[in-house]
């Protein structure tokens, strides 16, 4: 598929493009994807690989395990896949990167789309992140076999929010994060299930007691799981 | 695919059991899979749907956008998808969670398995998260369009981890997070590309140098990218 250039685009840098669009290709992503609200194109890095083997890698300088991308494959690699005024920002997907935020997912639909770069082994070459100005991004403090998820995961936090793509405007207004906060129980039908009964304040009908409900509890689950998010005030 | 007994095994709950494996069906965790290291079952929550178009959600008691999962029909999925003695840690995709770490997937993967269940809409009623004793995790501060990547990222960080999949077993004790800091910059082959040269230190030989030099590069990165780790030692 060919970047589109009237909506969100993104180029993939992976030893497996063939894991997309994965997922993104089912439900709300994969609707988008059909529709042109987005689009995307897969390229294999090791296209640009060294030699008959198509070499990608090689041991790490001073010692130590598993194998380093090497810089100017992934340059080449890079430098085939976008032109030099692509103004898209550049993210390498890795556990080193600063993490993303749903802030900074906000910030980057308003962009043309993005560039990522899938890490597999124990690490890029650190010429090639400064060389070709690529931004570290991680999703979260685990490790994972490679990047290829990390971009999925931001993809999709990306997509939900491209116009057209949910169903409401407002969904997304009062979820977690977005004020800081986590977001307070939710109910549905069954109004009794198992000795369990939906809160009363809920089905009141009282507007402001609801709302107060919701907070309280908001704020209580935050305390108790998101410490850290709870020093940062109610936005 | 059945639980296997012997390896890990993950019983998925899902409105797209589809998706799955997905990326996990491709190189690492996909040879794992093969190798039966580990194993999966991708259930469909819609299968325990009410009436005529199989309903799983309505609209969340006290108002506000999007819809919710109903209890009763997720604690029957969950019912049928594992018996009651099931000991495997049952947890729920949120952005409510906890934060997941490398150091709860080390955890999991010396259990037996997990049960995950994946989130949609605007959340899941609070009463089966109880009921069921649900924990719910988190893979970081943004907002996905289902738990499905989420639980894509947990297995791939835990299926690493399992004994026979990774090339070396040293492999992954000095990676990031698992001390504490950031990984330290990695470099290979060339020595010099575009005027870009690997540190001298890495080639010397000195094996005190090198890893002071790299304990160096790792505590000013993790300080400026995640003073939030600097807190804790070095371990």
């Amino acid at each position: 598929m060919v970047p589109n250039v009237t909506g969100f685009s993104a180029t993939i840098l992976t030893l497996y493009p063939e894991m997309f669009p994965g997922p993104l290709g089912t439900s709300l992503s994969g609707d988008a994807l059909q529709k042109g609200i987005w689009s995307f194109e897969a390229r294999n890095i090791r296209d640009h690989g060294i030699g008959r083997h198509k070499a990608v890698d090689d041991t790490p300088a001073g010692g130590g395990c598993g194998m380093v991308l090497r810089c100017d494959v992934l340059a080449e690699a890079i430098d085939a896949a976008i032109p030099e005024n692509d103004t898209r920002p550049r993210l390498l997907l890795s556990p080193r990167g600063k993490p993303l935020t749903q802030k900074r997912v906000r910030e980057l639909v308003q962009g043309p789309g993005v560039v990522l770069v899938c890490g597999r082994f124990e690490g890029v070459d650190e010429r090639v992140i400064e060389g070709r100005n690529l931004e570290e991004v991680s999703i979260g403090d685990y490790i994972l076999s490679g990047g290829e998820l990390g971009a999925m995961v931001l993809l999709d936090a990306c997509v939900r929010l491209l116009p057209g793509v949910m169903g409401k405007l407002e969904s997304g207004s009062e979820e977690s994060f977005e004020n800081n906060r986590l977001e307070y129980p939710q109910y549905t039908r069954p109004r009794n299930w198992e000795e369990r009964d939906i809160p009363d304040v809920l089905l009141s009908g009282n507007h402001a007691a609801i709302k107060a409900w919701r907070e309280e509890k908001s704020d209580k689950l935050t305390a108790q799981r998101r410490p850290d998010l709870m020093s940062k005030p109610r936005s």
